[in-house]
């Protein structure tokens, strides 16, 4: 392991694992010892080919996708799923269900809002003491109808996270997995489909890895470019254009990481543990302050207020010279989020923690 | 400059500029002393918005873009481009008109089908002598109502470019410039829209470069994806989600360098001379072939037979053994290529040449 000298709390793109960046940077001049860089490898060579089949091979022996899925690596962010959702899974129903917790969950409500009728099962709930959660079970809408049931299993901006699965029953469940995925087990073979932008927990941005059950394919609306067929990139195998080669690789390194770690039972012990760390640190303060109820709370995202909000610039400030990097706010709510993925070291945590008891002092 | 010590003529991913994989190394662990990889640096950070604009920056200097123009840096392969391209374009105009001179120009005419009524103004042209050429401009169809007119100015599989603009009156004329930006001067303004992807001489795979007259934009088909509107991504200066950071980041170095080698005239002569060395050798050659016209062959990338076709394999072997690296052709149609992007250096061309002296002589 290679001890990090600045701790990058961003929530993404985020930290990645040291020894990945080490792989990369030797491979961006001299790729396993071909004198090439791996910026500059075709990607229908055998040495990509060789990256491809053994990324697939890695997510698939990570979270036990069966051959009844297909798992795909595209280009881009998670943002173009949006649409590629409703575009291929409708299958000529007219509806789709939207749990709406958060801003990614309702940008793709939007989105998929131009394709067909799309509902909100449940939205975020406030409690009388001011606490979000997400919305209870017996409070959701689900229409038996439905094409199928979006969710986001964690919101990093407001920090809420699914600890169990929804119930939906037979209606294909779909997973904007991009924050949590890898971060903890997760049953595949409950999802119709699955996705993940890399920039959090799998890589660097400008891949997205797609897990979709193939009998759900080939009912795409008209005028779907081609480029957004599942179907297509899985015939293709995800190579109908040129790959994105280096984030792709990037990719391939996190999961050789992964699986070095002891795979994502590890992984999710230690994030628990990170996450709890911090959360009971939070909640014995009154300087600091967490406003999800405790049943919903993130393993990966923890934003967090200062009591007296005229402080957060300066904290920021004292923060990163401390070489505690990038703990602000989303843009749309501000405060401070400290994102706790898979590569954050629990001694990052730690570091983090000092920290805000000495500024409380301060 | 740094010296290669093998020399990759991949038509791409292609050879970047030692100094760039230099650069790109450093920031893979520690980008610009923030003790941080580039690759985790969040796409709206203070030190990426610096990037950002710095990229559009030069491109806007090197090739003289004014600011009727967005100039747009998106995810994905160029061949997002083939649809997006009629959803944006066709302003409610039912027709669009395509040259089709080669592989890439026949993807794009085909995606295009699916959208408006796509013509094609010509395709390659083939001599008694056996030849290929571009068509001639006596032999177009132009439709004069056609939303926009579009040609792929190099074709990198058969090795064919156009070395002036097709004249086409007042209709927008769209290149996928993918293979030959930045290798010359292009004049931007007789464009409605060019678009490379950049992992030919622009960086590496991931990131596309979008130049459009902003007034084409704003009339997008129904159905559009939102991450398929250009007006979108110019109104979000082309960070609607998660940029393709490290691809972005490569594409800035590019650029730098470019500007460092004196720009796109300086580079043009250097391209022109490189190709010419190496097209006269094959010429006065009975052993090496190459079957396009001398009027339209490509600065880029120059395909090429030997005589004997059982030789192929020998030769793409003894000139790996010499560190001539990924000289096969394109799947599709077999033989040898040599793609010389602006980062390959002469010294490359001249090794090739020797190389290939010696292997006729044996």
């Amino acid at each position: 392991m290679v001890e990090n000298k600045v701790y990058n709390f961003s929530a993404g793109p985020a930290a990645l694992p040291g020894d990945v960046e080490l792989s990369l940077q030797q491979a961006m001049v001299n790729y396993s010892g071909t004198g090439v860089s791996i910026g500059s490898i075709g990607h229908r060579t055998a040495l990509f080919a060789e990256i491809a089949e053994q990324s697939e091979a890695l997510l698939r022996r990570l979270l036990g996708v069966s051959d009844d899925y297909a798992v795909l690596f595209l280009h881009g962010g998670a943002s173009h799923q949006f649409a590629m959702v409703p575009m291929n899974l409708l299958r000529g129903k007219k509806t789709a269900d939207y749990f709406v917790t958060g801003t990614w969950s309702k940008k793709a409500y939007k989105e998929a809002q131009r394709y067909c009728q799309a509902n909100i099962v449940g939205d975020i709930q406030h409690s009388a003491d001011g606490l979000m959660s997400l919305p209870k079970q017996q409070d959701w809408c689900l229409d038996p109808q439905a094409a199928y049931v979006y969710y986001t299993p964690n919101e990093t901006i407001h920090g809420l996270e699914f600890h169990r699965l929804p119930e939906v029953g037979e209606v294909p469940l779909v997973a904007d997995a991009t924050s949590t995925l890898l971060s903890r087990p997760l049953d595949v073979n409950r999802h119709g489909l699955i996705f993940a932008g890399a920039q959090k927990n799998l890589g660097i941005a400008g891949v997205t890895v797609v897990i979709v059950r193939r009998d759900l394919l080939g009912h795409e609306l008209l005028h779907t470019p081609t480029l957004y067929s599942y179907l297509h990139h899985d015939q293709e195998r995800s190579l109908s254009n040129t790959g994105p080669v280096v984030p792709w690789y990037a990719t391939y390194l996190v999961l050789q990481w992964i699986e070095q770690q002891g795979g994502v039972d590890v992984l999710a012990h230690v994030n628990q543990r990170k996450a709890q760390k911090l959360y009971d640190f939070i909640d014995q303060s009154d300087f600091y302050l967490n406003v999800v109820a405790k049943a919903d709370r993130s393993w990966m995202n923890i934003p967090f207020l200062l009591s007296d909000a005229e402080l957060e610039s300066q904290f920021l400030h004292a923060a990163d010279e401390q070489g505690l990097k990038f703990l602000h706010g989303h843009h749309s709510v501000g405060g401070m989020r400290a994102s706790l993925y898979n590569a954050m070291p629990e001694a990052g945590v730690d570091a983090l923690i000092l920290f805000m008891q000495e500024f409380e002092k301060r």
